[in-house]
């Protein structure tokens, strides 16, 4: 097959090496910063007659950062989804990180075929067992501390929660993870975690060495942060903007990071193949190809 | 609190107990057989007069077995749901594992406000988990090998496969687990385990020594039953029919075991105790009680 | 090779068993109960001529319960250690599981070369995994409560403590070792375990809902099992007379195991492979032979 | 107590900073470019009067590295072992990391008590744990594959890869231990792990992505790196020389590490209150102290 891989970070790289080595044709463009094998040739231009012909066209994760353009970092210059989307041919296929209403109704415009591989259970399930080794490489880098004894607390037990419990458990970690509702408090306890209730975390919080954030909403909030002890290390892993009142954290001099696209930078090689399995996946499922 | 407790197993007489020693007033219906506190009343007849003041009825897990019928493998004689919503009064609360058409049909005629505790993820939760131990201690005893080094296939990646994998991981087990689609073979990936797509189990099987079904559905067809070692143990956990060709099975010599309401033998306190948790959260959220 | 098998339980059995099939001749004595393969042949007596060209003799585990005697338990009769190395040449190998002074004199007198097993760590490893999954299973069946979540306390930090503590972890038990050295305190602390000092146990012991002995001496004395909890379950599995004060236990109403030889019991297949495996790397290492 | 603490790294630091918030007299010396509480003195000079009255005097770890000096890289100049000892009275107490003939010589004729507390088992432990976790720190950093599903080979089957392997099984790498003896390879099969025979490695080692020595001889010879695939990554823990040919590695374009004193890098905290404890531990046992 012919695939045309656009933008991106390291992970967008690595992807077309490993579409390469799977046997197909690979055409790289907006990524002229990128290393990538001599057989994937880089296209300094978007055009038609480069593009038209792919079985698939691939967009970075996020395929976007600021409306309208293709999130292309490593790129010599800036370019508009829309030029991506005009060089395709109707019907054709395209598989991106992340889509909004703008990139779909662009596409729907185009008669372009769009999937979002950002919700494919299979790739979701690799991106948090990535995310999650690299906290874990934060931690041990940020902390003084052995991980081993530290008192730990997750907040969420959603994909990530039930990456980081285990893996922190190893180490010898004493780990809390919170939620809200009853049966995610029941499989926490059935994992072997100390049980928290999301929304009384009042007068607990001052147990903790680290706090870890995955909840997507304003968990971590003044008064909260109140309670922590001064030493304590505060990462904030959910999406912009976070769980945690940062510009509080300030003030009370708590160290803080909202660390984020942590597969693309602790496992760029890992990240991209679980890109590649889940377009594989779309083009078998939904458009009979692959 | 009063609570009138009604049939079940062992279970039923241990949540009885349980719940006196929460400071409740405890009263057992249909249970002549169990062992019971003394500060827990049995009452010889289904009245009114006894039931009618209770703020919870709990009938036991699962509720009804014969159609029409209190399950109450413990009481002097049988007896119908029909009695038991009978003595309640309009608006009263009925708590029961497990219901169906017939009986919420029932209580809606009687004005009774039945609610379902195995619908609780919280119950769920704890029942997988008492459920893997009790399959653990099958397995330990039926198998003249060590679980450790055994090569085990575990059929299913629901809740009852999320507490086996992990647990026969520990023994030193060389854990296999079959799902079918992409996101929970990525997940089985990423706790560590083998993945098997269970519609492409053809020629896998032989290298198993020890098979556990979860997925309720003829998974383990004659066809497949014969790919199997002579020497393999088949256990099925599912709810009846179950997953398992056991006519085949049978003709085939593999011994196969159909194991039920494990949580009820193995672990009755762990499980009663789980029961009268969903019912306080059914109380409390539902209800507005406790 | 040519194997003689003498005495024991199931275990031997199924060594002998093994050892046919991995193509050696093998002849068992004083095992009339037990259930062999076609191809190895039982001798009903212990003669000079069956046994005096085998490569290697050997003895049950224990070799010996009864000062002087073969512990053969499915034997129809009484044997003699005497009787069996009397019908060897000298210079002839006999591998035995636990020898005495009594059994090495009688070796030396009959110029046998005794070799004790049950010294070689692969074995003992193998036995400790082993006793390890039986201890489990009794516990399993002897608990109306689950592992899981429950306290348990195992004194001693061998190899049976090595075995026992991540296994019950993850069940979910709250796992506490107790040792006597500053050196196991740590490699306790340093698996994720509770450490307790075995010398200050007073005070510590009603927190627990299952102690497991491993250590040979008195430690759980009368007056540190008043400290129990009554129902409490006690689990003794260091060789006789164990650490547990069974006649105070009894008086108090304790419940109370010592549990013996469950590798024989609990997994007798995978017990006969590690005296395999131990008698091969014997007469490879210490003989030349295998 | 009085303490006078001399030399060393980061780790030392905390160590002073530590007795002194368990309540003792810290006297620091030769760390002048140490950050140290207010409540810790340092001196500029090693005099008698400043170093007579401590009840310990503790040197750093290691306590030499280059002969007859001490370790003392915080240091505003160079300082001789025998100045410390020079400035202690006959029979007081010093406590040092790894000691050699020199200054064990040397302390004699000062009639100085001199201990090692790295032939502490609790020190050594704890040190492991540290050191495992700055190893896969440094695995987290160096591949950009993650280390879930990472095939890795670790050379050892001693305190670090003890400490080492489950951690790593943990993250779902997939590890192997090697070692010499038949004992060791069944701990390691107990464990769950792939067992290896050190002895026999050849054409076993192209199938790793991450190789970690622990051995301190050398056990990766040139003819074994050849094997490698060119991407792999070897680390070595073992103390100098090593167990690398680094020069042939070199050679052969693969990447590796000499990763030494990693407690003191990733977890100095940690390490500090390990050699605190192992210190307090000798004064009970050794001298009657503390």
């Amino acid at each position: 097959m012919i695939f045309a891989v656009f933008g991106g970070d390291k992970r967008q790289a690595r992807l077309a090496a490993q579409l390469k080595s799977d046997g197909h044709t690979v055409r790289a463009f907006a990524m002229e910063g990128a290393e990538l094998p001599a057989e994937v040739i880089h296209f300094s231009e978007i055009t038609r007659g480069a593009v038209s012909d792919a079985d698939c066209v691939i967009l970075p994760l996020p395929a976007s950062v600021k409306r309208g353009y293709l999130n292309a970092p490593m790129a010599a210059e800036d370019h508009c989804i829309g030029e991506v989307f005009g060089a395709m041919l109707p019907g054709q296929i395209a598989c991106a990180g992340i889509t909004n209403d703008y990139m779909r109704s662009l596409a729907e415009l185009q008669c372009v075929q769009l999937f979002d591989y950002y919700t494919r259970e299979e790739l979701l399930a690799i991106n948090a067992v990535a995310t999650a080794e690299g906290a874990i490489g934060i931690l041990l880098q940020e902390t003084d501390a052995a991980l081993w004894q530290s008192r730990i607390l997750i907040l969420g037990w959603g994909r990530l929660g039930h990456a980081l419990a285990p893996r922190l458990q190893a180490f010898g970690a004493r780990v809390s993870v919170s939620a809200r509702n009853p049966g995610d408090i029941a499989w926490i306890s059935a994992g072997g975690f100390e049980p928290l209730d999301t929304r009384r975390l009042e007068s607990r919080l001052g147990g903790f060495d680290i706090l870890i954030n995955t909840i997507p909403s304003l968990v971590l909030t003044a008064d909260r942060l109140r309670e922590l002890r001064p030493s304590a290390l505060v990462i904030d892993l959910a999406s912009k903007p976070g769980g945690v009142d940062f510009e509080a954290a300030k003030e009370l001099g708590l160290k803080t990071m909202h660390a984020l696209s942590l597969p693309g930078i602790w496992a760029p090689e890992t990240a991209a193949a679980a890109i590649k399995e889940a377009v594989y996946n779309i083009l078998e499922e939904d458009t009979g190809k692959g």
